[in-house]
């Protein structure tokens, strides 16, 4: 692993659910490869997900009218971002590896992980317009999406009623990560544990560890809309 | 407009927005019309996006291991829902087009609105596998997102970097409206409105008011994979 750095942000409410044991399996695995890895539990730290006023420490930019994405951008630039915001940044920054790991709530992340997103991903931080894509701010980064679900993949298929599991993938992978030019390896998604008898989700656990251990050899997918729609 | 009800959803930090602006016409337009108009003003009201055990009054079906997903649905059938839920649950119920007003944030709606999503359309109350999609719960009624962007409308077409704006509407309209049952009608986007000289902004407002006035009369979205992908 040769000290890499890995931030896990975890968005489960319940540590024995499987999206518990896949970041505490993801923990062991990395750390026996020698990273150093940090979690985010953003249950466990009760994180706020809704980007107001209170992320800025003191005066506005324009107190007569506020607009969210030129206040928290003026204040990242002058270090007056909120103490949680700076130390999440501060994770990010030192990070090679960025995994999310959430169980899909409405064909996305749950609220509490996308405000983090809404809120850490500052402009002047993470992208900074033209430098948005390719030359995104957080370049040099790899961003995983480690996901759950309820449906299974039949639904998830090219003729299921939820269409292709790609299709959904574009605003997180595209949208998100791709924009401020971190580099997307292959998303990880079990399918349905609920429904799957225990050593299917016995072997869920193990695949995702076989996988991690060559994680630093994997070549980022070609995030373009060929990728997702062919 | 015969009595119909419209819940406008509605997520901006400042009423002085544009945001702000196309929520109170759409208001006004609406009632003028004869139609009842109900608002949840989410950071007006602080809104919790966060899905938790506090959405739960009393006992756990399963103390040992919560399931957000499991124990909101028992909650939703004993009616021990939290108040906050029931009573946008109600409103919800209520209405025959639900609009949900918002500026775009990462490819998708801010994460208080996404938090309304999470909690608000519980198992039960809005989809019940297998009723979902055509036989959801939430059939009958319409729902509309009404957005503006950051980004001008190249960026959102077929050949530029953010892709074609479609793409990004998939999770919202068919993962979670049409998996309730809703019908769509076709969004309602102002682009890039910060960027944009006054004059055009007036206009945006105009044209959101003169759609309003034959709402009633449109014909839902063909809500498939061909309507995005082509
Ligand atoms: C608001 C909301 C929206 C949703 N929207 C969607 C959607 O759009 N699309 C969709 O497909 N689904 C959706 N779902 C379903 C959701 O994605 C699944 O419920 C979730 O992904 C399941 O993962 P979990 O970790 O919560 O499962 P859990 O129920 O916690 O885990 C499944 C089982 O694995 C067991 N387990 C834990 N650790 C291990 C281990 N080490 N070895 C073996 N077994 C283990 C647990 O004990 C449990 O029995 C939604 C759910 C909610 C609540
Ligand atoms: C966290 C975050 C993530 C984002 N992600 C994305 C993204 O993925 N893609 C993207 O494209 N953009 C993104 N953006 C940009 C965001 O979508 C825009 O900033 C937002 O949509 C602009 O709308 P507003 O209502 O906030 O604009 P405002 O700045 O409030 O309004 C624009 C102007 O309209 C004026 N106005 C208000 N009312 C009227 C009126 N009646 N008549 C004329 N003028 C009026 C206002 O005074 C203001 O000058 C993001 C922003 C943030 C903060
Ligand atoms: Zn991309
Ligand atoms: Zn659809």
């Amino acid at each position: 692993c040769g000290r890499k750095k890995v931030l896990i942000v975890y968005a489960h409410q319940e540590p024995k659910s499987l999206n518990g044991s896949l970041k505490t399996a993801a923990v062991k695995e990395l750390t026996k490869q020698g990273c150093s890895v940090t979690v985010s539990d953003l249950y466990g730290m009760q994180f706020e997900p809704r980007a107001t006023r209170k992320d800025i420490t003191g005066d506005l930019h324009n107190p007569e009218q506020f607009n969210y994405g030129v206040e928290s951008w003026e204040a990242y630039k002058n270090g007056r971002l909120s103490e949680d915001l700076i130390e999440e940044q501060r994770k990010v920054e030192e990070a090679d590896l960025v995994i999310f790991q959430f169980p899909l709530y409405w064909f996305s992340m749950p609220a509490i992980m996308k405000g983090w997103l809404d809120r850490v991903f500052v402009q002047g931080f993470a992208h900074n317009f033209p430098q948005c894509y390719e030359s995104g701010l957080l370049k040099n980064k790899l961003a995983l999406l480690s996901f759950t679900t309820g449906g299974d993949q039949g639904m998830y298929s090219d003729d299921g009623v939820s269409g292709n599991i790609r299709y959904l993938l574009w605003p997180m992978q595209h949208g998100i990560m791709h924009f401020c030019g971190l580099s997307i390896l292959a998303p990880h998604i079990c399918f349905a544990p609920e429904y799957a008898p225990e050593e299917e989700r016995a072997q869920m656990l193990t695949s995702w560890v076989e996988r991690l251990k060559t994680i630093w050899e994997e070549e980022p997918i070609d995030c373009t809309p060929e990728w997702y729609y062919k």
